[in-house]
């Protein structure tokens, strides 16, 4: 099949072939090939969340390899999952290709979603596959609570902000590629597959106040969190320096590695805030510190100005 | 708003104002606005199933009101969980649109999907929004059972093969909108907004054998199920003669219509088998028979030859 198309194939002919390299846990109930799924939960309790990446805007094949865009396009929801506090269990894949996409580079891109929900233990159960111009990966996932949802709102004053996970190494790899470069590999690697805390975070559930993945860059999505709390969000310089490579990376094409620290996306790092008596959950440290106030996020008690991150539709 | 494009409001002031237009029934224990969302189920268990909607390929928006996609993409993915005996919870929604569609018909489109959830019960709880050159629609559904789920694999030999909505509708008008006729009204608005027999699907779900929702078309869906059980599924020409209206639209076009009825897609039909001595479901009528044998769809006991249905990918 090294160069069918999906067109050649079919939509169910590459239904099939999908089925065929699914597992089928214990959990799963109904699995893919039937009107929809079903899965057994420990509690009578569902988490669920969706996203949605459009080729050119979230990914260009160019920069990534299918397996790394499947990896993404997973890790993007299952750090949704784990930032409440949910255990992942299964994913459902809606796909949007031009016939003319070579059924090979399909696979990988799923064997890349089946790879990292491997990595939080959960599985893919189902989907839907359509033609259209543009591969499109929605990608819906499901998890269950074994604590209470850890949400955006639960920020105290005197919290302390932590973090688990890079701040800006996607958005230096996205640059140091747009560049035309294809190193230093680290940086690269972390906007084609990002490493996200899922353990940790999970770990760190029951003891949070307030979660939140970090998609939009850190400002952004520490803004929504002060938001959703109705807190003030101060963030430390001194805690966020970046990091050498990051640092060599800007001066090489010109950029600002602390405005990529606060403001580039992708990282899916997890942000959250704690009781400043409770033990550091690991994996996660200290980055800034609640207050009461006006809901805003300044930085070494200086307000944030500017674009704080990424919209999807509003021009940059 | 009434001109204002999404790119003016910003992903953020369009999450907010579709945010406003929710209901947060007791059973939504998080919605939209946190990482995820958390609903509270009456068993541990969820049935889920995901559909994608392109512009141009399963919608044009000069057929077609943002509402009237809203409630077809939305009753897409319903008809599914209810063809497994599910009653629908909750959607989430992942959406593409070019920053110029304007803020208006996007709200329009919502709120058909909200309306199509709202006959089931279902709410809408998350979401996820993006740009992109075609407007492409995501719709995930998440249900839960009351009784054992209603598989394809059920149908045995001997059951009768019986059937709640219409066959060739959906077709009918929209072959009827591309050839630029507005009317009959009966059948384009079956194009633009299947009627979904959801509750005679529900009621009946603890009697049958097997169920399926007819999107690709009543022969191509009879063979899923046949497939599935391992059965030959015979229909009856007797009990699936075109009604009045689809002959005469099919006359005037220069179409076959009983090819609609057979061959037609998108009218979510339910189609489902029972066992010959049990009482027959409110809304469902006899259109067939299950025997023993080669799993296969046939028609007076004739094989179905040609394209059963509708393949998204291969040429028809």
């Amino acid at each position: 099949m090294s160069n069918e198309t999906l067109g050649e194939l079919g939509e169910f002919g590459f239904i099939e072939l999908v089925q065929r390299r699914l597992a089928h846990p214990n959990f799963l109930t109904v699995g893919i090939g039937d009107d929809a799924a079903v899965i057994a939960l420990q509690k009578p309790e569902v988490v669920s969340c969706v996203d949605i990446l459009v080729e050119d805007q979230h990914f260009k094949r160019d920069f990534s390899s299918a397996k790394d865009i499947g990896h993404r396009a997973a890790a993007a929801n299952l750090a949704d999952l784990v930032a409440m506090g949910a255990q992942p269990l299964a994913l459902l894949l809606a796909l949007v290709a031009p016939s003319d996409t070579e059924v090979s580079w399909l696979i990988d891109l799923v064997d890349g979603i089946v790879e990292e929900a491997n990595l939080t233990g959960a599985v893919l159960i189902g989907g839907d596959t359509t033609r259209g111009e543009k591969i499109t990966i929605s990608i819906t996932a499901l998890g269950q609570l074994m604590q209470a949802p850890v949400q955006r709102s639960g920020a105290k004053p005197g919290d302390l902000v932590i973090a688990a996970g890079k701040f800006g190494w996607a958005e230096a790899g996205l640059r140091i590629l747009q560049k035309g470069f294809r190193s230093p590999n680290l940086l690269v690697k972390a906007h084609q597959r990002p490493q996200v805390e899922y353990q940790s975070a999970l770990a760190a559930a029951s003891a949070l106040h307030a979660m939140i993945d970090v998609s939009d860059g850190l400002a952004q999505d520490a803004l929504h969190l002060a938001k959703a709390s109705n807190v003030q969000i101060d963030l430390k310089t001194s805690a966020l320096s970046p990091d050498e490579l990051l640092i060599e990376a800007a001066l090489a094409i010109g950029a600002d590695p602390m405005d990529w620290v606060l403001r580039g996306g992708d990282d899916h790092a997890i942000l959250a805030t704690i009781d400043s008596n409770s033990a550091m959950p690991t994996g996660f440290r200290i980055i800034g510190e609640v207050f009461k106030g006006e809901a805003k996020v300044t930085l070494d008690s200086k307000e944030l100005t500017g674009q704080l991150g990424h919209d999807h539709f509003k021009k940059n």
